[in-house]
């Protein structure tokens, strides 16, 4: 896939109002099954569940991992819809706190980017899941830094 | 899975010196075809590529979310290897940092539990691949807390 064809998605995307065709761009997060859509203007990101996406059978509790993952792949997602430079964004680093185990449920996951500079952009990642009252409990929370801009979309 | 189940399977494992019998105990692990060998007794984690393992189609490069997750998985089999406690460790926090973009190749990772407490072990972990000349070059480096011991059994 080169840069051009990057740049032809991303615009057709934002014409069409549907961040769901962005995940096609990132070939892991649609192998994991993840949908982005747009609720009240914010990102909302969702990983299905599956049997594989265990990671302790004894608890049974999603695997960490898998749930870092799809946290960063949301990250991308988010930096591909609103970000100005037309490129799949490169992480430099991400950190991730588990607050809660994942229980055998999908999981979801918002964004916040917090500084975006021309080069470096800094994003938060938070997720969730509903609890047997449907209320919804963080599970974890995380950071992470991006490359943007034209360097990434060139290698640098 | 009960803890008793965990504790034969560890056991198992260990006296017949295969290791990697204990990716069975981490189904998530398991999907993606993690391999664990001992090499002049340092353990040897493999990921395996596929193609839906690409994050970036641009460059391409695998998923980063994903490098993370082979190596928190890598963390946890180690774990289940050489400590004391027969009971899948909780990942408490994980941080990474992506030194190379990794290439359309398999992964490999190494680990080395720096600290382990009765109740915390923090390990580090680091994963290469092989170069145009078999030189091994090193991807990305991460660091980990885990819930090891019995609290961890009870999912305390």
């Amino acid at each position: 896939m080169s840069h051009s064809d990057v740049v032809s998605a991303v615009t057709a995307a934002r014409e069409a109002g549907e961040p769901d065709r962005l995940v096609d761009l990132v070939p892991y997060a649609r192998f994991l099954g993840v949908s982005f859509e747009l609720s009240a203007g914010d990102s909302l990101f969702r990983l299905p569940f599956r049997d594989s996406h265990i990671g302790n059978p004894h608890l049974p509790a999603l695997h960490g991992g898998l749930m870092g993952a799809f946290m960063e792949s949301a990250a991308i997602l988010d930096l591909l819809w609103r970000q100005e430079a037309l490129a799949v964004p490169k992480v430099v680093d991400f950190a991730i706190d588990y607050l809660r185990p994942g229980r055998p449920q999908d999981l979801f996951a918002g964004c916040d980017i917090r500084r975006q500079g021309k080069r470096v952009a800094n994003v938060g990642i938070t997720a969730w899941q509903a609890d047997d009252a449907g209320t919804p409990r963080t599970i974890a929370t995380a950071r992470s830094h991006f490359l943007v801009g034209e360097a990434s979309a060139s290698g640098g």
